[in-house]
């Protein structure tokens, strides 16, 4: 009988090891990826700790899968690694310690001119022509970068560039960009500090079935 | 000595069971959301199916949780999931099966103005200013939506409307939208009816560190 009971225990145990694996929600990568966006959030104060060179490319390889018009991928990213530089450059700023405090800095970049055959002329030599997309595909591309971040446990906030000129100056002085790449997006990346949490921000309001 | 192998055998299994779990990649919530990023590919052919409500406000949720300037979430969804509408609106255009066969279309657009205190006059009365983010703010709502939707194992791809001013104004008369609103990108989201695949961007070449 003492067997008969162990053995019970022991079925109870398993079932109760599968069963909480199965119903585990972090199990379903698609309801990972949803929990990843809601979660995602400013963070502001960092800890000064740097961070490694593989989460930088994994960051800076989910900016790069983000849509771009016609496939031109018009982004350019500024990562600034170097300390010293960070200072140079943040440690005036209303707010430099968000970047003094963060372990890189990524500017996100845009060319705003693309070479293209005029529309129906196939046979027509490519002409440089503005890039009317290059802004949204770099928006796309930042917020892929931001939830990059989140999902490795660091932290980041978008802080506006473009179209503030006297901010787009200063950062094309600092950075040498060249002609016809500007800068749109400043995103400092760290180890939060605090305990930021996310906005809810769900309003259906915003919502309009089938027209206005 | 059965009943002993029984037990023992049970243990085994409910090792087994555990290790599994634990091992499942698919198990890391973070690497989940990083594989989203990197899977969502541009969808342009469904198979007419629709999508569910629930799936809806799940996308319409993650377009919601982007962030925004000054936290002003100047975004406005128009939702067409009436056949009828849609295939009014997009039955003329050059491809407008990607519209036509969508289970929803969603018409992401943003208010380009906002009310706001002149800075440093915290007892000023709000004036209204142009938000000259507000397509910032609605690329980044419209990169979250399109990522929930590959979450959900579902298809879309984001067509530009900003600043395309025919295109705009096509909008603007099919959906009735108000003064001060202007639609930013035009998605077709439905069930893929092909097996399109995710595009390689990844160029390190667009990376340049602490200076370009």
């Amino acid at each position: 009988m003492r067997k008969l009971f162990f053995i019970s225990l022991i079925v109870v145990a398993s079932l109760l090891v599968s069963s909480c694996c199965g119903g585990n929600k972090e199990a379903n990568p698609g309801e990972a990826a949803i929990a990843n966006i809601m979660n995602r959030k400013s963070v502001r104060n960092f800890t000064g700790e740097s961070i490694t060179q593989e989460q930088l490319e994994t960051i800076l390889k989910a900016a790069m899968a983000a849509p771009t018009a016609m496939n031109f991928q018009p982004w350019e990213f500024v990562v600034l690694t170097d300390h010293l530089r960070i200072e140079q450059i943040f440690g005036q700023d209303r707010q430099g310690s968000m970047f003094t405090n963060a372990g890189a800095v990524v500017v996100v970049c845009g060319k705003t001119s693309m070479m293209r055959k005029p529309f129906g002329q196939p046979e027509a030599e490519p002409q440089e022509v503005p890039n009317e997309f290059w802004f949204e595909d770099c928006s796309a591309a930042t917020e892929n970068l931001l939830l990059a971040v989140e999902a490795q446990g660091l932290g980041a906030v978008w802080t506006a560039c473009y179209p503030i000129e006297p901010r787009m100056n200063m950062m094309k002085d600092a950075l040498d960009l060249p002609e016809g790449v500007l800068p749109l997006a400043i995103v400092p990346i760290g180890h939060p500090a605090g305990e930021d949490q996310p906005k809810d921000k769900w309003n259906p309001e915003k919502i309009h079935y089938n027209r206005w």
